[in-house]
Formats: structure tokens, C-alpha cells, sequence
């Protein structure tokens, strides 16, 4: 890949000092950034570097922190039903029909639309762990594979557990794209033990535990009963904030919860568009922030959303926020675009994309900024505003993951859409009819 | 523009029956819906008839029942700023150097932006009435415009109302694309004997009262206070609620103004974006229409949104509603179409648009099936849900208005939307800067 050079009119960096530079300079290296900043203060290169003036607005990969990608297969399936009906009659019939062949197309489908969106990175619970990882890895794609552990399947932990630990062994790549962790579904379908015993697990192999917590008010009530505390404090109190643990939706936490998350270090992904549609409830975002919590960006399952274009999370989970506090200034366009990238990426074990700076991954995405949708743009505030406000898969025109081009002028390059879309399509109508 | 057959893959009414034909045919004769139904039960019509096999899903065209339009000149101004501030330093010394060519151009961009996602009518509450009503006549769209009475420019109401009687006469035309209505700001800003005014003449002009009511919890404290009820009890005791009334917002209305809002047929335009980006509140979508009130969807100006695009509506309104109940069942994808269709078209006034049946005006658009947030489509509720989640902007191909092509293969025929982004801008520039 070489040395390459990129000029923009724009570039948003995310990182911690939010920069905005118009015109910017992204310098990279083999597929790292070298250099980043203002175009005026760029660093001298020599005549063999390449320099592509791309124009347009240069920004770090969006990261989808919690997402069961191959429901793409069952996108609209049930709509409308209350949630139990939904799960045992629209969701878990079909994924009990589901083959290797579904799972990887149903994968494949939802990797394009993620890179479409600029999404560079998802952290997958899932099954078929191996189909989800070959899928990807032929999209391009960044991910964190989190293998499920469930109880109508895992009857025996220590089964599943050689497994994953197999599994982990195999794929997990730090330097690579494909890192693993480990993903019990939830202390109420699992068990208490159990969660702790795969924490346990997570732990040994220095890599992130994910798991549901406190998505439902109902859910947890019969542990919460049996130990007198939240589900939060139970969890902390068997140890499983010990290690690395992005905990997904975090609904139903209070100002005591909230402090157990921000103390241990426990990141949470936060799914807003899928919480309303199922009326989970709405997590306090303001206050996780205000007490230190790391909060990612999750568009949960494409079966309960129905989009996997993180940006209407971006747009959504701040506007959310304010109308939840009645407070029109809580989480900033700024801040909102933090937890789409950098903080996502932390949140799910990364420490080199999610922002731009030197030495990370190139995972960048160009947006075009001639949509009306971004206009006018008076000074730069604006153009974060309008990134915040208005920015969707529609603005993406090019994506690069590990310095590979994966998107050019809207069209992925790696995936044949229509081929997964004509797979969807006919898989679906078998599942669906059993 | 004589007789017409359009067949397309799948037809949705958005009529009282929310009926779905799949395969569906229109027949339009002269701009009017002529039948509607399944392929396999249309009349025979002569050779002379063209028939456009047009593919896709044809449905009406969209509503947006309150909007500020030509408010795109200052998208994005003074964003992140708490509500008062945001007014009193973004938006109204921008406003005051508005010009009439200023207001021409930011309605034009928006009518631009409106029509390439469906939408074929707005209800328009703002100044400049003479611009907005040219710029969309050019655009080809739908307009209820409903000049507006502030008390910062209009300290003679009886001026202000001489103006808007003679703007009716001159562009009042129920059987064309434009009507009339009026637009008193709210009671907190004129007080309530203005807003009577102004409702007397709605009233002998046999037109719609188009007014701010309960928009946030706090700004008609001193008028509850001094007449010890609620905003919504004191306009229906003083009569407003007597003739045809839209209210914009509603957000802190009660069981009790329900039933009043309900009991005299006032319609509610419910703005969520908006509502939640300006941290206003959660109006009371499912209990509003449980008591029975007509309910249409707005973006509110696109200042404080930042899109003209009502699917966005479409999602977050129902999305929002179900969190507000921890129930995921209420508000359906086919109800919360039924919002931005044929409830908002009835709330401004119109009864012969919003929903495709005999004698209907052919406002119509067509989408694109072949989408991938479309995939699958087990049966007709995936469309509908599909429909009512994913749509948006990016699959709207085609627009026709009173049977007038309007939007062909995703571009506006009728407006020079480059120039118009390259007015917003250059005219942008000289507002914020005084």
C-alpha cells in the first residue's frame, strides 16, 4: 500500500480534541495514518508519494458496538408483535431453521450495507461464529467476533467454552482485522454462574466479555429479588467487572449502577432506535456520561431497528437524550459523532481506529458535502452539525478499512450486492415457511 | 394530461382501508385518480390508454403538516445552543435580515429537498407568504400556506389581518395546488384576544387556523396562571376550537385537553424531531389518538430538525411513542404511514390528497423495491414495516403532483437545485453575518 497522501476540505478527526481541520491532510503508511492536520502546515513529502485531492469531508470509520448482523435475514419479520410473541414466533422459529449458508449470506448482505453507511467496524454476537468471521473477512471489513452462549443451545458451559476458547485461538488477531471475545447472552437466560464462569474465561484470554444487561424492566426481576440488589451489582459483585466488559443497552440503571459501570471500567453500547421499537425503555445517556461511563453506539439486531446505518443512531440517541432531560444542550453533535466512532471503539476493545491520528488503522470514510442536506455551512460548527444532524449512508462516497479501499463512489467493491440480496431474499421465504 | 395506467410490483393506498394491492394498478384521468385496485380485477381500457409498467410500490404522496421552510438559510445556525439563546442569537438576527429573494431561495431549496422524498404538500406558517407561495408554485408541489402574525412585526393585528384577507383573495384556490389558512404564532406570543381575532376571520373565511400550542411546558405558565387552566382550555373557552384548527406541537396536553382537541375536531401537527432536538418533551402520540384526535406529522422548521425528510417522521414518531409506553405495539408501521398521509393531508384541510382512491388528486410516488433495508419480503407486512423503518428519501424515484411529473429517476424536474444550493450558501453567508 505504500505511501499515499489525501487532501480534503475537510477532515473531522474524533479524536480527543475533536479537531476539525479545512482544509486537512491525511498522510498514511501501509495502511496507518502517519500524519494528520491542517493542509497549510502538512509535512513536506517527496515527488513518489501519491497525493489524491479527494475533496469532500474525511472522518474516522463509524464502529457498531453491538449487532447481530445475520438478522438481516429476518428484517420485518413479526413487526408489530408484542416482544415475547415476537421472539417465539417470528425470530427464534426462523433462526432454528437457520444453516451455515444463511447465516453467512445473511452476514454478507449486512456487511454491505454497514460499509455502505461508512460502519468499518461491528462487534457481532452471534452463532456461527466461523461462517460470521469468513463472511467479513471477504467484505473487508473490521471485527470484533463475540461468540453467544445461550441456554436453549449451550446446555453445557464447558462444552461451549472449549469451543470459543478453540475459536479464539484460531482467529483472534489483534494485528489483523478479526479480533474475538466472548458473549454470554445475559445473566437472566444464563444464570449468574454462568455469566461468571465465561468472565472467568474472557478473562484468562485477556479479550472482552459482552453481554445484555438490564435491556427490559422485567427481565432480571426474579434475580433481582433472589440477591435483593440490581442485576448491575450482582454482576459486579461476582467479579465479572474484573476484566473487560462492554455491556450492551444498560436501560434500567440507576445513579448507584451507573457508578459500578464508570468505576470498573465497564463500556456500554448503546442501542437507542432498537429500545424504542421495542419499548425497552430509555437508557439515562446524559447521566452515564456525566458519571464517566464509556458509551458506544449499537443498532442491535437489523430485526429490531430495522437499519444497520449507525448514523440514525447518531442523530437519534442524542435527540433522545435531550428529550429525555428537557434539555436541548445535553450530548452535542460533537459528542454524539465521538460515540459512533471513538468511543465505540473503545468500548469494544480497539485502541487504533475510531479516530484519526497517527499510528492508528486507516478505517476512513469520505462524505460528500454538496448534498443540500449540508447546506449552508457558515462555519465549522455547522459542518459538524450538519455530520450529527443530516449525515446517513446517502453522504458516504469512499470507505477504506486497514488502508484498503472497500467503498468507491458509493459501491462496495468487495461484496456482489445483488447476488446477497437475491440470496436474502430466497433464504427468507424458506425460513419463514419452515 | 388525459388518460393514464401506471401497474407497479405493489400499490398501498394509505386510504381508510390501508389496503395493499400487490401486483396494483392506478388509472388517472386529467391529474385525478380515475380506480385504484389489484391487477387482477382492472377494468379493460381501450388501446388509446398509455400504460406505464413503472415497477416498485406507488403510494400518495407525503404530508408535512408544519414546517418553516424557507428556514434552510440557517440549518445548522447556532447549534448545541440552549432554546432561548439559539433564538435570540441564531435565528431571529438572521431572520431580521431576511430578504424577500432570501426567503424565494430557502423555500425553493426546501421544496427541492421535500420533493425528492415524496413529500407533495407542506402546510407552511411563515412570513414572506408572496415567495413561499411563488418558489413552490414554480416547484410544481402542494402548498397550504398560512402567512404568519408575530407580535415582534405585527403590533397592529388589524393590519396583519387586512394583508392576509387580500393574500387570500388573490390565492385562495381549493381546485388548484395552493390554499390559504392563518397563522396567529401562538397565544404566549400574541395573547389570547389576537389569537381570537385571527380565529374569527379562519372562521368567516371558511379556512384553517394554523397555531403553536403547548409546545413546551414552560412558555404559557403565566397565561394558565392567570386564567387558572390549561393553554388548550383556555383557547377552546374563548372559542378558538369553533371553526377548523390545526395546532402545531401539543406536547404538555392532558387526558382533559385530549378529549377537548378531540370533541372539536382540532388536529394536532406532532413534530417529534423537532420536539426532541430542542428538548421541548414527549408529546402524547398513543393517548392522542386513542381519544380519538386526527393526528398529521411535521418537521417544524429545518433549523431545528435538520431534514425536510418526513420519513424520518414515519420512524420516530412510532418509535418514540412505543418507548414513551414501554409498549412495543402501539402505533404500527401502517398507522404511523396513515400520520404522514392521509391524517396530515385531512389536519391541513385537504380531503382529495393523502390517500390514492377515485376522484383523489394524482399525488403519487413511487419507490424502489429493490433496496437492500427492503430485503426481505416474506409478505405484505415486511413491505409495510420495511416501508415505515427504511423509507426514506433514497428510494423515492419518481413524484407526480395533480398528475404533473415532478421527480423523475430521483432528480426534481422543476427546480435548478444546484443553483439553489449555490444561493442557500452565498445568502447564508451574508445572514450570519449581518
Amino acid at each position: 500500500m505504500g505511501n499515499r497522501r489525501f487532501t480534503a476540505d475537510a477532515v473531522v478527526t474524533c479524536d480527543a480534541d475533536d479537531s476539525v481541520f479545512a482544509p486537512g491532510v491525511v498522510d498514511t503508511v501501509n495502511g496507518r495514518i502517519a500524519w494528520v492536520g491542517p493542509a497549510d502546515s502538512a509535512p513536506v513529502v517527496d515527488d513518489t508519494v501519491p497525493v489524491e485531492d479527494i475533496g469532500g469531508l474525511l472522518m474516522p470509520g463509524l464502529v457498531n458496538a453491538h449487532c447481530h448482523t445475520p438478522m438481516t435475514l429476518m428484517r420485518g419479520s413479526g413487526d408489530g408483535l408484542p416482544l415475547h410473541r415476537w421472539l417465539t414466533e417470528a425470530m427464534w422459529p426462523r433462526e432454528g431453521r437457520m444453516t451455515r449458508e444463511d447465516a453467512w449470506w445473511g452476514m454478507t448482505l449486512g456487511s454491505a450495507e454497514m460499509l455502505l453507511a461508512g460502519v468499518t467496524t461491528s462487534c457481532e454476537m452471534y452463532l456461527f461464529e466461523e461462517e460470521v468471521v469468513d463472511a467479513v473477512r471477504e467484505s473487508g471489513a473490521r471485527l470484533v467476533m463475540t461468540p453467544g452462549v445461550v441456554s436453549a443451545l449451550h446446555s453445557s458451559g464447558s462444552d461451549r467454552a472449549a469451543e470459543i476458547s478453540d475459536f479464539f485461538s484460531r482467529y483472534h488477531d489483534p494485528s489483523g482485522r478479526v479480533t474475538v471475545g466472548i458473549a454470554p447472552h445475559s445473566a437472566y437466560d444464563l444464570g449468574v454462574a454462568a455469566v461468571v464462569e465465561f468472565a472467568e474465561l474472557a478473562r484468562s484470554l485477556d479479550t472482552v466479555l459482552h453481554v445484555h444487561l438490564a435491556e427490559t424492566r422485567e427481565e432480571s426481576t426474579e434475580l433481582e429479588d433472589a440477591y435483593g440488589h440490581s442485576i448491575t451489582r450482582i454482576l459486579h459483585d461476582h467479579g465479572v467487572f474484573d476484566g473487560r466488559v462492554l455491556a450492551a443497552h444498560c436501560v434500567w440503571v440507576d445513579a448507584a449502577d451507573m457508578e459500578l459501570l464508570a468505576a470498573n471500567g465497564v463500556a456500554v453500547a448503546h442501542c437507542p432506535v432498537s429500545n424504542m421499537k421495542l419499548g425497552s425503555g430509555i437508557a439515562p445517556l446524559a447521566a452515564m456520561r456525566e458519571a464517566g461511563v464509556t458509551v458506544g453506539y449499537g443498532t442491535d439486531g437489523p430485526a429490531s431497528n430495522d437499519s444497520l446505518d449507525l448514523w440514525e443512531e447518531v442523530k437519534v440517541a442524542a435527540l433522545l437524550a435531550k428529550v429525555h432531560a428537557l434539555d436541548s444542550t445535553v450530548i452535542s453533535a460533537t459528542e454524539s459523532l465521538a460515540m459512533a466512532t471513538r468511543y465505540s471503539a473503545a468500548a469494544v476493545g480497539l485502541d487504533d481506529t475510531g479516530f484519526l491520528a497517527p499510528g492508528n488503522a486507516l478505517d476512513m470514510i469520505r462524505i460528500d458535502l454538496e448534498q443540500s442536506t449540508f447546506v449552508p455551512m457558515t462555519d465549522t460548527d455547522e459542518l459538524l452539525a450538519h455530520l450529527a444532524w443530516s449525515g446517513s449512508s446517502r453522504e458516504v462516497t469512499d470507505v477504506w478499512v486497514a488502508g484498503d479501499k472497500v467503498v468507491a463512489g458509493g459501491e462496495v467493491l468487495s461484496i456482489d450486492t445483488e447476488r446477497a440480496i437475491a440470496e436474502v431474499r430466497q433464504r427468507a421465504l424458506r425460513l419463514a415457511r419452515g
